[in-house]
């Protein structure tokens, strides 16, 4: 079985396993107060242009979201999102299990609009007792987003613009952050979103790492005690220096971006492969997950040798499905399933 | 420096690195349901005698303690502990973040009785208006306990009858577990607390893992829906086939009880010459945290080549300190740390 | 000014403050224990045809929804609710805030059909992953709606059975309940309710009452410490008998129903001249709530006189507002109002 | 049956009822925005000196602790109080229902010192990885506390120092304030309570109203936001006036005051008698809560003419029980009372 079903099938890139070996004997602090954790922070700050930044190494994403924004709001406070959020659809309630609505906000491609966001909140405001129902706290956004496209650094200029306007924290989670910043489309850079944002986090579990997720906290009023909040709800790694390897792996030279390309150059590949044989996708995605809309015959066929995911029907024969490249994809497989839907059509 | 402030200073055991390796490269879905998981399980579960638990793999102790806890609580309800249990006292909160106090025991030496417990029990019930306080709902202790002392096979039992009998279920906070089962006094099995708890952990991060705790959970009722919990919690790790492989390297042949061995051998070694040496303890304990009543000025001048804990003041001129000895402990350091304060007596 | 914003205008009804001042001197026990609780609950019983059921005094209605949700559900499951549900949208996050979320389910006229609670429960069980998403874990309905409407006896025979089927307790919020039963279209009664629903609560604070809100548990499963939690979420009135004796009064003899009977008189009176008027109305209520189409220079002119409120644009100049009678209403004020609107068309 | 087992076992003064009635059939908007709460907003902080102080009217003083602490504590903080505190043990965990532990000082009379405030936040703060535990927040007092005993204005300016210094808001739980601003050995003024403390309330449900309490909101940082909180945490009265005009009448004319002194004298006659007689008590008492020690027979006895609550167990033959008298208390059933206990000694 080939497996394309997320993008998270693989271990850890080789050279993160290599440094484990070597850095194995070493004795360390906990907690992620160590050498590791403070060159992977520095990397990673220089790489944000921020040197003021805060530099928090967690486990996963789920996990990530919960603490940054459990950090931010108060209790009558909610987080507003596009519908099809992460946080909105697919963590179990854990933002509501830290008391918190997650103020949901229709979306065709993923993205939320800056407009919707000024909409919300002017609505909110504008009510005769607005104490009556949850106050927008912050924005929350993921980058890429979860059907696989992207803001451009335009729309987040205006996103971020309304955010402070308002006094929203602006939030991006970068679970496949690494795929948006090497995507062809992309005029976004680190840098930028760490201007325009005032949290976000640099994912590792889905790039290259075996586990783990970089927050960087921009917003010097975010950061406050956030060590507790990272302890109380589960993300503070005994052996915190396994993050900061990782980090440091990945952030010293490049190397995240450079398997961050890696994946792009394989999404391409087919993407532009199944676009040539008449195939269409769901969403305009120029990073690692794409989305065509197949036959339901050759997604039967299919799925004796691959694994995807199912989205959603398209209509009474047709489904859409999503695949996912990786920093480790092989480019074989991915040709072999071009053949494979290319015969099966 | 020389490292005993815990026992997580290194990295992991080199045949788990060597197996994370071996595996790097095959492709396994997420979420704990891989192949490397399911062999885990079973080692677990025959180890434990107990083919019908659920094991579950979970990344860290509070994370842990957390999961459990709000799985099985409900809102009226808090769970009863030592004073000194990791969850009332090292977990920022973590337990009523999830809406549920902790109700504390006295206790001189980390372990609660079964007296107390029904004691408490019966206070609450006999209590003209119960539902004015916190309804005891289930009984958490640590084997090894927060100061290196075992609960003996006839003191679990004597806990587990009284929660049984009150209908409070009993969960083991093992994330030392192995240093109890082999310490020398040590007279319960695996199979011994897989009949007398509830629900228990078997932790790794301290004993030869990167990270990661296995969940098992014995008593049926306490078993639905335990993976959702997980999710919410933020503990289901993503690569989940990373603690599948490190808990299948730790029992496919009784390494996490080799391993457990030689800390214990390296904690004799020290606490036989400390006492050979007159210097006598907080606690009395078998396992691989040992606490020494050292005079200030040894310990200043031992905090030049040596960490440690701080534990609390003994006298106006003796502290007590924590020396952790681990399963990656070297002989030649502790026999350094030996004669390093008999020089300073 | 005469208002017509809401349906808690004025006190409470007279008999109710006479037998206050009746019974003022009594010395009872606190908290919901005393004769004239215990005479409430026998008189809430019988209206319901139910001798089991468990009767509980609560002081608010988004205390109640709290108290009962909260109490219902374990922490991965939330309560599935229309869309327009007062927990959905005029609670400030109440049930969030006790960690649940709340699923939501469109709705044109404030009512949930059993095929929408089928789909949705069908939906989540038949994901590959239902544990990455939360579990629907009862439903809840208003009796009336939010919208004025009123579900049919056919209508909550069919949720029920899904209900039922399905494992989900189903919860209705009656804060309006006494205008619900005594509607025009209505044909449901307190027994039905009390055989087709787990639990549900009799609205007292917008009919006759200062304040307080009858919860009535029919379904055993759900009646265990329910005391504990509304202790907890603030609701057990210390002078308990405040309750008591309102519900005492109400329900002895049919007060509640023939002070209801009046508000409906009152909405219907103004539903009919409306109507004839060519007016329209937004909703097709039977109930206390009326929501009329008006222009908006008329609305502009009648907020001189009258209070009401503000429901949501109908066009460019038109609006939709709601005008609430109740139990208190004066038909010269009802009367006064349809003249005004008639003369100001 | 005579009841002295607590201060709320009757309804509310008779001038109360009086007003309730008189104002009856007025129409007013909903949620404690209409006039007679301005008004009684209006006596309180001319009472409190306070032109600039926020109040808010809430139901009970579960619901008020629980929403003023969660208001203004962080997920990681806890609420520092005494042992015997009400928050600690008489809420049903109502506070860590909202995330945050109790954090709890020894106490022998109830009260807590500033020195031990000191004491605990410079512990937390010397801690090498203070992040592991619960950050102080804040500081809970109770005036008078669970034990009749009053804290003296030095008492109360040293407290709220140290609070100050240490950045802890310091909350005075007032459920019985009258009873304590009005006793012999009380040297505290409503005035200095509201410049010593940050939040406060006035209790008014076992001081004469039917229900009520009045949170006065002196520190600016505390304010904002308040009412998202009372209705997120179900204490806001959708008839608020009925709470309005309950203080109203308590303050315009110093009623709160007059009432609270009759439950002094009465107490006061109580313990003079009883002390003439022999009889120790548990806690040195100026309020209106009296902890006699009597021995077991004699109280057997007076069990069946009389109400108390049983606190704890003297000795073998002897407990203390707790005899509340209130502004209802008749001076004839204390007498009677005396009489009965002289006669059984």
């Amino acid at each position: 079985m080939i497996r394309f079903e997320c993008d998270y099938t693989e271990g850890a890139h080789e050279r993160i396993l290599q440094r484990l070996l070597e850095t194995n004997d070493e004795q360390t602090g906990g907690y992620g107060v160590d050498e590791h954790c403070e060159k992977a922070r520095a990397y990673i700050k220089k790489a944000c242009g921020s040197e003021n930044a805060d530099v928090h190494f967690l486990v996963g994403g789920t996990q990530t979201n919960t603490t940054v924004i459990s950090s931010i709001l108060r209790p009558h406070q909610g987080a507003v999102a596009a519908v099809s959020g992460h946080i909105a659809v697919h963590e179990t309630g854990a933002i509501e299990a830290t008391g918190h609505k997650v103020l949901t906000l229709p979306s065709d491609d993923g993205k939320i609009r800056a407009e919707q966001v000024k909409e919300l909140y002017d609505a909110h405001w504008n009510d005769a007792a607005p104490e009556h129902s949850v106050q927008p706290g912050m924005v929350y956004i993921s980058q890429p987003t979860e059907n696989g496209t992207i803001y451009t650094k335009s729309e987040l200029e205006a996103l971020s613009q309304v955010c402070r306007a308002c006094g929203l924290p602006l939030f991006m989670d970068g679970a496949r952050l690494g795929y948006g910043l090497v995507a062809d489309d992309n005029d976004l850079s680190l840098a930028d979103i760490a201007k325009l944002c005032d949290v976000f986090y640099i994912g590792g579990t889905k790039i290259g790492a075996m586990m783990g997720e970089a927050v960087v906290i921009v917003n010097d009023a975010l950061k406050k005690d956030f060590r507790y909040m990272i302890k109380q709800k589960g993300g503070l790694l005994a052996k915190g220096r396994m993050l900061g390897i990782q980090f440091e792996t990945l952030f010293e030279d490049g190397l995240y971006f450079d398997i961050s390309k890696h994946a792009i150059d394989m999404a391409v590949l087919l993407q532009t492969a199944l676009t040539k044989q008449g195939i269409s996708f769901l969403y305009h995605s120029p990073t690692n997950q794409q989305f065509p809309i197949l036959p339901d015959r050759t997604l039967k066929a299919l799925s004796e040798k691959y694994t995807f995911s199912f989205w959603e029907k398209a209509d009474a024969t047709h489904s859409v499905v999503r695949f996912c490249t990786s920093w480790a994809t092989k480019k074989e497989n991915v040709e072999r399933l071009i053949q494979d839907i290319q015969a099966l059509q």
